[in-house]
């Protein structure tokens, strides 16, 4: 959580020019993202975020990320649009980084969600799936299966065991069975890979906003599934599902798409990568993050705990219980 | 630069409630502030700033700030009101700290200030000493003369030496001299004694808004002319003045309240005064933050520059010569 640029009234203002949307009235370095710079900047002509990309997002791969975008607010979806210059440019340059204003959504991220809000983030990503099928953009998905082996090499067998003892050979386990049981039959298509609470804004139960899509790419559908599920449905530290929370979500979800018996079994494997995935990525930024950092380290073992939960055959069935196509 | 303590949606939105100001529709953590931390908060029924107090404010200190910004609020002055809950209450808890729900005052900070805002930046400072005759609060200023040597003491000599070999002499000498000619018989009141652009809001060349009143106290009140004369009118490296910011600003003040020849006199040693606090807090900030803190640390020598400025009789002139009583 930080402001990495810092952006002066005077550099805004002249930004804001740009675009004709009047003078400046406010500018506020907002305390959140961990890969880009963010203001709120409000003008006689409305509020507007604006972005900085710092080093962690690749400028080249910005124009997909506006084209989802676009794509989507045709569609109907909540999603920020990137606003556009006098001169039709949506991507500029700002204190030397890739620059971007982008409309601002009301709508606030919840920390513990209600049971309505669940099944509206299962809706809405089940809306998201349903509109990209007219998408044309492809992006690899650089957080996907056939990264992760490489990622756990780089986190180092020692580090790993830093964390918790079991941990090098839990995961090896782990990938030599997702490698085996990979369910790469079902339908591929473009997803968001990161619908965690922090990007869906609320107003009370509504759903107002899916926000940062830079994780977004071309991967299994029902990844976006398992991933959305993973992330909302436990306790903070993992250790607790909350199947109303859980049910709720695939509930919403199946009502625009229907789950087939073939999809739920592959999404047992899907949500076991979900968890895995954040393992290897909260595991990568623990070892690499010092402990008094600006950015606050997640504890990577919230997805070991989760990983356990999917793992459990015991569970394999209270998951889709009140699920029905 | 940080948020210190995490307030979550749900929290926000029950704080809210106890105002009766609506739904919550948005929150933001703010990067601003080394002392607290800041949210915007938005409802259905308007903005403000959700601020809780960390450990360097006392909240016992608190009513006095509350008491100045009223006071300062009735006189006309731009300052922010804290607003009072469904039970009179200004002063609550959250998230295990003390919190205000305060205004939110549009404006944004200029880090190179043009003459027109420097001007209305003085003339806003004459017009809150004036108003502040009125005021009964008292409050010892913290940070002034007669805790100067203990400040300095406790960097150390040697730390002081680590940022350059000269500064412990050169502020042991300036203590001596400072202690000596201190101008006690100009008159005291109430000072904002921090009102640098960050603590400034403008719209275009408009002063919108004087915020940050944590460091109001009682001392002589021109001690608050020089802080702000040195805070706006140099180069951030304090290496360049610019004469016709600092001739604004002091225009501004005095076209309100007239500057006699013992005025000017006793500016010679506050603007050194206000150099020599800023030079310790900031050594004292610098020898005791980690390089990597969350904080950024200034640099000391800033002002250390400013002194020399300020110091050198050639310049003693070159302050007041278009400053008409």
């Amino acid at each position: 959580m930080a402001v990495f640029t810092e952006v002066s009234a005077e550099a805004a203002s002249a930004f804001l020019a740009e675009y004709g949307l009047g003078n400046l009235h406010t500018l506020k370095g907002i305390a959140e993202g961990v890969q880009n710079s963010n203001y709120l900047i409000e003008s006689d002509q409305g509020r507007f975020f604006l972005t900085l990309y710092e080093n962690r997002v690749d400028p080249a791969e910005l124009p997909y990320f506006h084209d989802l975008l676009a794509h989507l607010r045709t569609a109907g979806l909540p999603v920020p649009a990137f606003i556009e210059d006098g001169k039709g440019q949506w991507l500029k340059q700002l204190c030397g980084r890739p620059a971007c204003l982008i409309e601002f959504l009301s709508g606030v991220s919840v920390s513990r969600p209600t049971i309505a809000q669940a099944g509206n983030v299962g809706t809405a990503l089940a809306r998201m799936h349903h509109a990209t099928q007219s998408f044309c953009g492809v992006r690899e998905n650089t957080m996907g299966l056939s990264h992760w082996r490489a990622l756990a090499e780089s986190c180092g067998h020692d580090a790993l065991a830093g964390i918790t003892p079991e941990l090098p050979d839990r995961i090896a386990r782990e990938l030599d069975l997702l490698e085996a049981h990979w369910p790469h039959h079902l339908p591929s298509g473009t997803i968001h890979a990161d619908l965690f609470p922090d990007n869906v804004l609320m107003i009370d139960d509504g759903l107002s906003g899916l926000i940062d899509f830079y994780f977004a790419c071309t991967d299994i559908q029902l990844l976006d599934v398992a991933i959305t599920h993973a992330a909302w449905s436990f306790s903070a530290d993992g250790g607790q599902y909350m199947s109303s929370i859980g049910t709720a979500l695939l509930q919403g979800y199946s009502n625009e798409i229907a789950l087939s018996e073939e999809d739920k079994a592959g999404l047992h494997w899907l949500f076991r990568g979900a968890c895995l995935r954040f393992l290897l990525t909260r595991s990568y930024d623990w070892v690499n993050t010092p402990a008094g950092a600006k950015v606050t380290r997640k504890d990577p073992l919230a997805f070991l705990r989760r990983l356990d939960f999917y793992s459990n055959p015991a569970n394999r069935n209270i998951l889709f219980v009140e699920v029905s196509a």
